[in-house]
């Protein structure tokens, strides 16, 4: 059996409340993680996908192989690791615009990940690898492993994705600078936020597309929230306003653009398309609870441009 | 006792899930049913209500019973079949903007609705029925039981109202067309949504409605959900705007409608007045959650157009 | 161990429930009181606050202290009194725009106040104390309270804040102002509803203002919900729109608002700032559910406007 | 329709919590009230009951008239008074093995029940009236209520229960005994717990029965929680063994098992049959949440005896 | 990649309420079935499985086969079936001591099974093909694929495991008998509870198994709840005793003791090493909620056994 | 103002779960800790005590204040370290006899304890201190800060009483014994579950507390579960059985335990009646859920042991 994409990063157990934590106030435990939820959202269109990761011997780690095999993932490759506890994060929604994270990854399993997790036929039959600007945050050996499967990949022909994904909370925009711009000679489609760019280019805009272009990259995406996005191909820029929604969980919606425009990739659709239904994506993670849980199935995903508000289909 | 409205109809457990229908996710059930919803309406508006169906003797069908006698709707001619399921519906809130429904309701206690649960004396002492376009979509029985509750209500001088109601799910619009026409002469008003009047007529709403007209109906409400309504009567066209309100569930928002018109017409209201109850009911539907449930009553009903938003009463 | 601010008032058991009042539909308690929503709204801000006041010796008296305990609010002098109930008030969310509030704290412990509770040397070693118009309309004894500590603190120079929150389920406007009125020439800063001004002053605003000013007050502060609010000094008016923010529940913006004021104030902020710290304050209010449980710490204050909606920080 | 059972009393809404009450921790309100406890068991085993009281015009008036109503329990001739509250109970789990009530209805409503809700043919074609040891105790006017409703029904013949019921929190054994014995002469059935019969006669149980039987009762029913009850007839003592069941709430089991008793005579049983569905009642109520949420249908009843523990029927 | 064991059968939606199903109780929905549960147990001791059924293509469907998939069941041939609906049940706990299941799978995509289902090479490389009881009471078509199923694997020298679990809401002992007895040539293990076996056989336990080991069968397990179980083989019988646990849900003790009864026999285990197995995972299934969510993997196993009640390992 | 008791230790953030878990399956985080549990049950008895220790500047630490502060337990000596994170751990109980806990406390705030963190005048006005053998498991400077608060007190004559408290998962039996021993010539007195006196002494139960004895400890305690308990003084042994109660929760108990048994000694009662309030504490703790939430007011203690089971006081 082939795999249409191998994807690989840390993923945790995230922990969300509505407010404030606090003590006495239930949070709710599910699987997070940028690359996982590419994952899902590439499986859920149809395609066969690979995570890639280490997990803890804990009550965590197995959750996470159980929510990424419900979901279709192959999990085959993945390590447990009986030494380090899996990643947990801590969710809480501030105020009604604001969310914040809390973090307990340092010295995590997940963060653990190292080059021999990188098997000899790992870009054998595959058409795309898929990587974040978050995992080379997480450690050293993560950040080696993550250039040398963009390496590998490259070196095997498989189209290199980056998403920039610039975490604060983990890294530095001159850090993360410092170890993003190195593996762009290997990737074939960047995707940043419009605030983004900076950590990878310099410049403005269009500028830093010409930058990227320049180490090699082929496809620029840029992310622009409820506004839409934008597509840089070699033949030059294109817009899509994003669908309107209501928004009711802005997380994951970049990750769930990312698995768009790869599936789009995937099924050979033209540039137009491609961003199309990356933006497609993008509006059904914000009006969807849940970082992952609200993406479409192939069937599913025209429906949130085709009905009314409000609408009951019955 | 007079009873000033009979309905009829199949009334169901309805589970809902905030968000996707999921293993681990909670639901809860709660009474469904256009006919109830309209029957409860006018009973919390202080008019004596009938509804009449049929029930299963699981434990859903005491439920509904339960349900609308706590509403002080009277159910003594519902028949609790021991043979049949009472009928279940899922309801999934796939995104902030789009819901789902997933019947269960084939060959349900519900829609084995037959002309021989009428009883003789059905029609006297009675001003309204009430009759949707969702009962003679059931099955053969059920449309034939709707069709002889016209013709005797019309013909003992019982004003009939019928709701159009389509459910895409259950039948489609030619088939609702040909069972729907032929009900013409006996109804006296038509509520439909603005999407809905060519079930029943043809050509664009004016047209539609003086077809409508020609067959007897005397009066026509065309609901248009945010925007408002429109009541046409011999006396001509009247608009009213809705009410300007938080939606959170718009689900009800036609049968509070209904409700609200009836309410008018027993109340014996001018075309104006009538249709500003309607639209009130239908703004109180909106912005409460549940089918029926936050509907008010008398003295409550014109609190919704009276407070500024956000408003505390204390 | 010196005091910033004393406030008196009552405090309740406030049951919410989201939607309507119903068998089988679970209320949560927690702490309400326009005074002490203002105390623990400057705990959070880092000064120190005693709340005094009176408390049953039921389940609900205990939770009171806890409460204020927990944010570090002082309540040494407050009297569980054995021989009446603490109040309750049920707070239903009717619509989406409308909130019902149903007390229970007529005879309640807390209205018991009484001068007695005051101590000699109550106003010793304090900066602010401050009213509300909420407290006189409990009862007779509370208002003598209100009123003699009002007395004793413009004679010992402390600067005496009034909110005048008039309640129209407690008492009149006419009682209400023929209560309040007395207070004024102990009064320094007054703060109102943009509704409320007439309640203790005539006129429009700009001669109200006037009217207070001319009474011995010395700042005026007028609320306008999702307007913003206004400062009135010797030196003028002054203006602040609100901060953008999504509202969740309105309730306790206007005892955030004069937290922030009084913070303002006691750390000699200049109108403009004080004024900016209390539109703050307002916009934490609405913006986080609860009465005063989403309010701010003092490192947190800015953060609600300079994040850009929906954003995580992670 | 002639109604089988008439029972008056005051409803209330009952607060409970698993646990403490502590802020933050929710409470679900649900209908008590020992006589439409009673009512409502009755109403299940398929008696016509009518319930008689006094509620408030505020969000739980409505809500008690409700939950009877769903039960099938007639209200008609209730009051809702629109100058007092319904009662509210709390009642909080504070260990596994200790409940404690916190009463709010001192004033309410309920309380106020007085001679003239009595109708002057509200004992005709009445089989039983219910009576409780409570309702004297809420009020002069209720116990003067209770004394004419015991009068009138036996002078017209009614069978008259009272079920002592004593409750420590609303008033003393001694002014309990005082107010309770005068009705004796009126009583047919006598229900008391083991620990209650001192309140309405003196000696040990046998002298105790004596006397009652003394005074005019027929038959005196002991109830002895997890160890059975007797019955006591003029052919002499009969004892029943508790159902052996899994107790998951005691509250209620004294109010089945008066249903279950009054059924019996409703149902012409003899003395050990009408025992053994007390009995029946009794270990139903235990055996399920609620004061009277799991009481059984008739089809139900045997059930709870004729399974094995932890059956599951499939 | 070889697979231990398949199974095949009907899983739905179970919909679980705690108490009684009411109005306003929420239920929540998970994975049930006899196979499935099986299945489950079998794969977090660590063996491959696969699992043989049909769903609907309604929202049920994919979450059988995601929870399967989780659980890292195989179910690669599984059959979505877009004509059916995924069967749903109901249970509810209406006493501490009773449960009841609603069924509502007649005409449901699982019970559509058929013999075209199972594919030429479904028998190669398992060793272990299990079977219940329940399968074939579904339709006709099911009871053949299953009679198919018994006789490909005995031919292909597959160890066939059937337990007999009887549901009375289903069919009719007699039916059972006249459908199941002729399996049992095929069948190697014959599982049933104390009170089934007379389904398989007639006379008293001895001559029962005797009857069985004549049909050829070569295991018989009797289940006896608390009690513990037996197993014959041509050695004789063996008797374990229940696990000392405090028993919180008794729904799928069957399924697990089959599971454990099964690893045992893949893990080459002495009958008594197997029945202790066995009886262990029943332990597990009664000891936690949930039909199969609480099963062990193989680490925890001996946990059960090994630890005192009450305690808290840290 | 004195203080009756310091104890110092790390308190966490502990997050339960009823059952597995899993992801989707909330959990509610509480305030966790042996020496705040012992704190908290002295605070609610009507002592004064001080808790010590540290906390992360992240969302939990401040939340333990909170807690604490509720209660009515000191902090002001606690440090906020704004450089490790809180303590957290998540107890889920996995069977309904077997309840596992998973720490993350490694490199937390509060294992980073110090000498410095006591203070000159810590042992001036107190009576007693008290210990646990978990603090010095936490790490070197933990366990010096443990060591050098006992020296401190037993300097100042102020009673030392450490709790063994072995806790597997932090550190082995030999570790806990080469640490704690050297700690008893400091001790007053000496706290341990009938199968920890091994940790602190040799041989059997006479031989250990007769070594112990001899180090210079005057009282110990022995914890006998469900059994009860002994306490061992220079008058010899006194044995307390257990309160017969339900248990729903055992965590605790140990540290209500010790709270009981130091509230008799700071009330001055003899051995006898010590002991007896250590088991009535015990039997609070393990009767109502949470490690410390249910533990009893001064006024509520004896409650539990004059009640009747299943008992509702109204
Ligand atoms: N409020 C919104 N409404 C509709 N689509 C949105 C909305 N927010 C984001 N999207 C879509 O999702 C894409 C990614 O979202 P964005 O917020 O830019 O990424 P990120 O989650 O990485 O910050 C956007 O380009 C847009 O197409
Ligand atoms: N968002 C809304 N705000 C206020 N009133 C509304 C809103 N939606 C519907 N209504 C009122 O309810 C009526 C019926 O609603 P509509 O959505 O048209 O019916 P249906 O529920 O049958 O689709 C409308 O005519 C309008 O008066
Ligand atoms: N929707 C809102 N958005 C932002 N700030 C608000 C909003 N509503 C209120 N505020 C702030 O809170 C302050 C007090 O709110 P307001 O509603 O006027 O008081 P009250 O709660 O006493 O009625 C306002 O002056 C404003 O600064
Ligand atoms: N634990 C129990 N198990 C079975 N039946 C019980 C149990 N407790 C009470 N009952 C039945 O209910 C009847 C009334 O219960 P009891 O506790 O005596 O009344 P009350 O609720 O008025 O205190 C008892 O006589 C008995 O038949
Ligand atoms: N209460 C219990 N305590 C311990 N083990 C049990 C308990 N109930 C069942 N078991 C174990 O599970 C096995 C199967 O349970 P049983 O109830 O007989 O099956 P079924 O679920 O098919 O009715 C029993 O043989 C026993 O080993
Ligand atoms: N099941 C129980 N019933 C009543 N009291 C108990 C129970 N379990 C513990 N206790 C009381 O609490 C004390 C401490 O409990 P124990 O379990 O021995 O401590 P720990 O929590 O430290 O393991 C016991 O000595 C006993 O007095």
């Amino acid at each position: 059996m082939t795999t249409d994409v191998l994807t690989l990063g840390e993923a945790m157990a995230s922990f969300r409340v509505a407010g404030r934590i606090g003590f006495g106030r239930p949070l709710t435990p599910d699987l997070a993680g940028a690359e996982s939820n590419v994952a899902i959202g590439l499986s859920r269109l149809g395609h066969s996908v690979e995570w890639l990761g280490r997990v803890g011997a804990d009550p965590f780690g197995p959750e996470v192989l159980r929510a990424l095999r419900a979901e279709g993932v192959t999990v085959s490759h993945t390590v447990v690791d009986e030494t380090a506890p899996t990643g947990v994060m801590f969710l809480e929604q501030r105020t009604a615009d604001l969310t914040r994270v809390e973090y307990r990854r340092a010295g995590s399993a997940g963060s653990g990940l190292r080059i021999d997790d990188l098997w000899p036929t790992a870009m054998d039959r595959l058409r795309v690898l898929h990587l974040t600007g978050i995992t080379p945050a997480l450690s050293d050996s993560a950040a080696a492993t993550v250039a040398r499967a963009a390496e590998l990949a490259s070196a095997a022909g498989v189209l290199v994705s980056l998403d920039v994904n610039h975490r604060s909370r983990l890294w530095s925009r001159d850090d993360a600078s410092a170890t993003l711009r190195p593996l762009l000679p290997h990737v074939t489609l960047l995707v940043a936020g419009v605030d983004e760019l900076d950590v990878v280019a310099d410049g403005d805009e269009d500028r830093a597309v010409g930058e990227l272009f320049a180490t090699g990259v082929q496809q620029v995406a840029v992310k622009r929230g409820a506004v839409g996005a934008s597509l840089y191909t070699t033949q030059g820029r294109l817009d899509a306003a994003a669908i309107p929604v209501t928004p009711i969980d802005p997380v994951g919606a970049g990750d769930a653009f990312c698995a768009g425009l790869l599936s789009g990739i995937l099924d050979d659709l033209d540039p137009t398309a491609r961003l199309d239904r990356a933006v497609l994506m993008g509006a059904w993670a914000v009006s969807t609870a849940g970082d992952w849980q609200g993406l479409p199935t192939r069937a599913e995903l025209p429906d949130i441009a085709t009905h009314r508000q409000g609408e009951t289909v019955r």
